[in-house]
């Protein structure tokens, strides 16, 4: 298992508790898996980062399996351009869920989508995984949610798919997306014009969909051209240049 | 919702029944969703491709859950380098499950993964989805899978993520993986010795891992220095450049 469980030579001890990081999928509760229903469900202790104390969209899409009686670790990561303070934050939450796998409990870390797919799950991951068992519960992605809610294949046979992330220099997108053929473009939030102005210019519109907050009850499915002036984080951007359906 | 429901001003007859296609997830049965279990549950047709006569990967990781008096749908794919006959098995497939349709009785089709990411679902949606109200499903697909069980996180921050079939040409492969961040390799098979002596001869071999049949009682995980020389076509290459886990 490698990295997962650090040094074959150096067992570590059973009486440690096991650190799940949980994927609860895109945002409906039932595309959460069963197994991360079922450790969520039989946590006695969970946790999970939040944004400046804004409320956690993990946490929100798992809150019917979480018992009233469950131990809660809130990581708060400030708002700041500075990695210092996210650093501390996580920091010090690694610290406080470490004394809880000391005592023998198992703590249950909730990730939007999947732990290490753009998740905040890999820095606890980083700063956990050498002293403590680590499993990894895989969850369904935003980019699989989205293709399903706008009716787009996003690869098939033997094409190819490329995930960036919104926030990239606007040439290292065009780039990118140019010699690319399925593209999904993540966290586009604030991005939205830059990425709207790449397509555009490459002529890609028209084959291209903008997709917001997919499965939950206020999802938007729009063609690029009708997307709105500003998009939420939770915003993706699908082209499909390939991915022809007909076999 | 655009495609997936065809002309919004031609309405469907609500009499018909509705086609699912459901992803499984990558292969342990737990992986599947709450919302695809429920229905699999509860579903009075299910429908899925078989090759050439072999079972069928999707149909054993949900075999729990089908009901004993559920009919079956087999398209059965034979062995062929041409696309004829395949095509004629969907052809074939998608008129049996229209019957049903018709009869305003549901049909799930079972799908390995996700339904959309290299699956075989697509031909069917491109065969009924103009006539038929088609719901996807997503599922956990094989990639975020196998990044849980290698223990390597596969994308953070700005970083990208790119998705290769190995079938593609030698030198194809190796420009694309030249110009990526984080690479999944899918479909590796029979094409594991072109795949690693790419890696070998851009010296990325020792960032690589070797998956094969992740989250079944059979995995195996391995650096890519220690792979078999003949690989299942369930198998995987994860190849993390980027995918710095610390913040």
């Amino acid at each position: 298992m490698g990295d997962a469980f650090g040094d074959a030579n150096a067992p570590l001890p059973p009486s440690r508790g096991v650190l799940y990081g949980v994927g609860v999928g895109p945002g409906a509760p039932d595309l959460i898996t069963l197994r991360a229903a079922r450790l969520i469900e039989q946590a006695q202790v969970v946790a999970y980062p939040t944004l400046a104390g804004a409320a956690s969209f993990a946490r929100a899409i798992a809150a019917d399996l979480i018992a009233p009686q469950t131990q809660e670790i809130i990581m708060d990561v400030p708002m700041s351009v500075e990695r210092a303070p996210a650093q501390a934050a996580y920091d010090e939450g690694a610290t406080r869920i470490a004394a809880v796998l000391d005592q023998g409990q198992d703590v249950v870390c909730l990730c939007e989508g999947d732990p290490f797919f753009y998740g905040s799950f890999m820095y606890l991951f980083a700063r956990l995984s050498d002293r403590y068992r680590v499993e990894v519960v895989p969850g369904v992605t935003s980019v699989t949610a989205c293709a399903a809610r706008a009716g787009r294949p996003l690869a098939a046979r033997n094409e190819r798919l490329t995930v960036l992330p919104g926030p990239l220099p606007e040439d290292e997108l065009r780039a990118r997306i140019a010699g690319a053929e399925s593209v999904a473009i993540m966290k586009v939030g604030r991005h939205l014009p830059k990425i709207r102005a790449v397509i555009e210019a490459l002529g890609l519109t028209a084959q291209t969909v903008y997709i917001e907050r997919a499965t939950l009850p206020e999802e938007v499915v729009l063609p690029l051209a009708e997307a709105p002036e500003a998009a939420p984080y939770f915003s993706m951007i699908l082209l499909t240049k390939g991915a022809d359906p007909w076999l």
